[in-house]
């Protein structure tokens, strides 16, 4: 067999993992979003600062590949979360896929939740070609990685619906052309929403907080 | 098979060819570095400083998913370049591994290099289980990235023997804590080489340029 076509028969066998996480998502009217960026790039932060303040009940499943670091973080702001480490279970692998949430979503009680944030691992790559059953998904994106990433990651920005572009509190001190960056962003992704944000600021936390909440096309 | 044998099946076929790539290395005498890091840290701003002063004779291979954006950089800066894409060949695979880059090697005539670099995908994860046949490997961590990533990325921090930390001239509008990252950096690798860099101000070119042309113990 091919490569490609092993490929192809891993993202099947996901899928099916995906159907079932998406229909125990939907039996407990809890709305799921997945969350991707670089390693970095803020979302811990962002969760961390908006969560508290949003009035649905929030939990979030966290993929790292190893440490509670994330995990501990979100947990100190008062909010449920489950650990996943691909290290110890799942072969250091460097995305969650549908089979890893459903081992995570034992500890979560999704009938007390309205609303549950997968903050995936942290990679361009390979996070994007995994779907885990969620509603929606979302990019944080850096200032500081430079306009080029969505020519170099197409995948990952079009697989989200929208992008929030973190560390706008640097911008005085980069070189980075935000209109270049929006071109490249709309030649891979025309209709791709986006908010300017910055987790040190609180500048556009309205914003994340009302993605966060609305209610998902079912 | 588990996941974690066909994973061990996976790295012992690739050792197979990362033997062959040192063999060839070895008899055209080149020196051969792996450089690493997240998207957008700054590998090829550092390489396209510094590779023009060095007095050695200098190639790059390329890895990228998409685009030739990194490698067009490079060739403009006067220094042979070999493109991988992961995307088009190989699955959108996440990282380079010694085929891949044996792949490339055919673009660049080894018997002119002193010094090869590959410059890795950006990820954090997969591209350290995948020797590529390399004499030595390199990090080059953006102190935007926050002090806690080696204990998130144990294995990529001790598979390097240095670790390159770029972007120095964004420390004084950071919280980034050095004494913190220091400390993180020494509980996973203990004897690892470190150097602050700016591929912004030049910061720290010297002390790059003068590991990439080191001698190999062989």
């Amino acid at each position: 067999m091919t490569e490609v076509h092993v490929h192809e028969d891993v993202l099947k066998a996901n899928d099916t993992f995906a159907e079932d996480n998406r229909r125990d998502f939907e039996a407990a009217k809890v709305s799921v979003v997945n969350l991707m960026s670089s390693p970095g790039a803020g979302k811990t932060s962002l969760l961390e600062r908006v969560l508290p303040t949003l009035d649905v009940r929030a939990g979030v499943l966290e993929g790292d590949v190893q440490s509670s670091i994330d995990a501990d973080r979100i947990s100190s702001v008062g909010v449920p979360v489950s650990l996943v480490n691909t290290e110890t279970t799942f072969a250091g692998e460097c995305h969650l896929d549908a089979r890893m949430v459903r081992s995570g979503l034992g500890d979560l009680s999704l009938e007390n939740l309205d609303l549950l944030v997968i903050e995936n691992v942290g990679n361009l790559v390979c996070p994007a070609e995994f779907t885990v059953g969620e509603h929606r998904r979302a990019m944080v994106f850096s200032v500081t990685e430079g306009e080029e990433k969505p020519l170099k990651y197409p995948l990952m920005f079009r697989s989200c619906e929208v992008v929030f572009i973190n560390k706008a509190d640097l911008l005085p001190h980069l070189d980075f052309d935000m209109d270049l960056f929006r071109d490249n962003l709309h030649d891979v992704h025309p209709d791709i929403e986006y908010h300017l944000m910055s987790a040190r600021t609180g500048e556009g936390s309205e914003a994340f907080a009302s993605w966060l909440t609305a209610t998902p096309a079912r």
